[in-house]
């Protein structure tokens, strides 16, 4: 194979009583496996090339779980053996390219990559995604199909049982699929699968992650990330803080915010932030929002729209609490800081 | 019967060791019933009329399957099967009219009533409701009294378990008792059982849909209703927005939204919104709230209360980011949307 | 012994695979225990002096009981009972004094008796509380060790079940150690161990409440309260509005809010408000807050730092709609409430 391979793995699912799937679990995913890798797995499963999904009995499992003992990927030849003696459907998922997702184990596959840190939010196709995510009753008997739910709910309650149910959405939280390294998570209804949270990231019970969406860590997240929005490395968003999103009439412009930024509390942005830029708490600027622009010494040099300010580095949004104006001025503090680092 | 039945209900509940009503499920409730119907079900139970709460032994649930199964009515069958396999005790609740409920299992079908959209809120009659609803703790093992948590806890914990609590509530979680169809909910803790939720309605982590409120559909809710509002078809609540409750301060105004609202994420509004109406993000506008009104031209025409605006349709509500006034201007794009819709 | 013992308790808790603990439950614990029964409990478990902490074997288990028999202290004597047929850890932990907490069994003794209302927030010493909390994984299956959930996940997988994760964080949800009385929590997952929640306290799905923080109750909390902030009785936190912490970037201020305190949805809190002082929804008020101060009638007589308002009563903070200034004007329905209090 002339490119490199994108991805595969071995997962294990829920389908509804019509043969639907509604959710696929891959314990353990490769990102670019090496091409006998790829091969050997073919050569087993009748992989043929492209991107495919194929249903594993027992046996198969079994086969793959001698492939991996043999090359001593023990962590994988677990998740084989796990595989073999589970009753659910499994299967084992190729991905020669990152083309968009065409099934509900590719897509889940997609999102578990981002989750897994192997790629960073917006930097893989994941193009139709929603429509291949089933609308899902995530309950404590699994995933339920949420046609079936009365009658599951009935059923339990003869026997003197709730079913409880979680969320019905389609996406799952993240902690039941992927728990990275390093994070910790207040309330786990709050980071959807296919969030990617860095190394160092907390999200407290009033953050929110989407899918596709994230923060570099370390970071404190009290607030919202909406779908195709990325933090970067230091930034703490307040409680309550909202990023508008792409996705639910944020427009056209990217929403981001870099290294080191400091977004109050209920504040909120509808721009790129660049690095070492601080929001007040409850301020919230959107693309449209003029900005009243003050100098060193506090003057007003200009009056611009905030869009116009996307992507800068080191300003300071307040509004100012006497005259009402929405301000922005050098962030003074983050200069010297930022300057003191490049002496060093 | 000279006016019509307003409700029955077969049920399956809880009750605390001192025998008082936690909570009650009902499967399938009819909503104006046939005559006839009641009085099949009143011959088999003795019922004589009024509001009452029956309780059913096995042999009682069966002769009512029978009722049903020679009606043809398979669903209510099922439930009564499942009700006659119960150990947990059962009801048969009769709401001749809408009167005031005056019992646990009256609130609970009440609550039912709205979540299976069969009435929308703010139209029935709960008066007393709240008191008639035991303060609940809702456990990996169902509903239990507050007062028996210590016992329950240590016994748990002397298997080696752990009782986990989800809430400790009036109100359950609706998704426990009723999921309407079409709908998302990413965090079951967020919609209370007597939320009204319509097709095509998302409730987003930062949403919350309090009892009697809800949403027409299709809506995307990422803020909060409060009891007593209600929000019209084709309308926006962005994240971590507030709907001022009639419960807790806002005053006698009854607060509202339209249909094809957008309200901008960690805004509020205190009045009644009309149709295609528009908060900007962050601002909370209260029915005190001093509004400058503009013309097409971007003039000041006059300046009045929010609470003057109430009801009317095609606003935006904006602060202005220079002069911090808060303004109120025709909603263009949705009048000339209006218009040519009104055209075709 | 010359000084008032602090505390003492029971408990069972969980340990990793490696033998370091994860967490520990108190069910009973005693907060200045009288010198008799210290002495008692040493003279079994050969507790010498300090604080300490004993693990007990079932034998050790039943000899306590007892020793709470003899002194027909019935409920303890209950707790030993269980925890001699846990197959779980348990422990005695002695803490003659309020130093620093040395090991994680004693921090979640400390935890417990802020929530068990034993002591108010801000009154004991948690020194370095933080890192002898470890991160937990919050699971359906108990308290696991993060780094143990890939295993586990994939075990529960080849059973067909999920392991469901609810939090990943140092600190447990209250409710599954303590539940104080007269209160309702919409949502476990907002309220952490070591909050304090006083009779008639609510919290609804958008408050929260941190360790080392709460409410005097009766309050209604849909806010979040910040670690070290306590809120007084009679006050109403709305809707996703904010107190500022001091872990969190809040400066070395301390906010604090008085009695009988309003705070509107959406606003926000950096400084300490006495009694009765109201907030307006969307207004968030830092310690640089430029504040115009109002009189009787209206006219602006100074501008402040918000922060120089710190503690004072009676003060209604708004953003004025038309000009955008921040203002601080006498309370007066609350001065007048007040005065005819007082007269009576």
């Amino acid at each position: 194979m002339d490119t490199e391979f994108f991805s595969l793995a071995a997962g294990v699912g829920t389908k509804s009583s019509n043969g639907e799937w509604l959710e696929v679990f891959y314990p353990a995913p490769f990102f670019q496996p090496d091409a006998w890798l790829v091969d050997a797995l073919a050569s087993v499963t009748g992989y043929q090339g492209g991107n495919q999904v194929i249903e594993l009995d027992s046996t198969t499992c079994h086969a793959l779980e001698e492939v991996f003992l043999q090359h001593n990927l023990l962590d994988h030849t677990l998740v084989l053996g796990a595989l073999e003696a589970s009753q659910n459907p499994r299967v084992l998922t190729f991905l020669a390219t990152d083309a968009a997702p065409a099934s509900t184990p590719e897509a889940y596959l997609k999102l578990h990559l981002i989750s897994h840190r192997f790629v960073k939010p917006r930097s893989i196709n994941l193009d139709g995604v929603f429509s291949l995510l089933p609308n899902v009753a995530w309950t404590c008997r699994g995933a339920i199909d949420p046609a079936e739910l009365p009658h599951r709910q009935l059923a339990a309650r003869s026997r003197g049982e709730v079913l409880r149910v979680y969320s019905i959405d389609r996406f799952p939280p993240m902690v039941n699929y992927v728990v990275p390294s390093g994070v910790r998570i207040a309330d786990a209804a709050r980071v959807r699968l296919g969030a990617y949270l860095g190394e160092g990231t907390t999200v407290m019970p009033a953050g929110f992650v989407n899918f596709d969406a994230g923060a570099e860590g370390p970071c404190m997240i009290e607030g919202r990330i909406s779908s195709g929005v990325f933090v970067g490395a230091g930034s703490d968003l307040g409680g309550g803080c909202s990023t508008m999103g792409t996705l639910s009439g944020g427009g056209t412009a990217r929403v981001s915010v870099g290294k080191n930024c400091l977004i109050g509390a209920n504040a909120g942005v509808g721009i790129a932030l660049g690095d070492r830029c601080t929001l007040e708490a409850g301020l919230y600027v959107t693309a449209g929002t003029k900005v009243s622009l003050l100098d060193d010494s506090g003057r007003v040099v200009d009056t611009v729209k905030a869009s116009s300010l996307s992507g800068r580095s080191d300003l300071v949004f307040r509004r100012h609490s006497v005259t009402g104006a929405v301000e922005c001025l050098p962030n003074r503090s983050s200069i010297a800081l930022n300057e003191s680092l490049h002496n060093n």
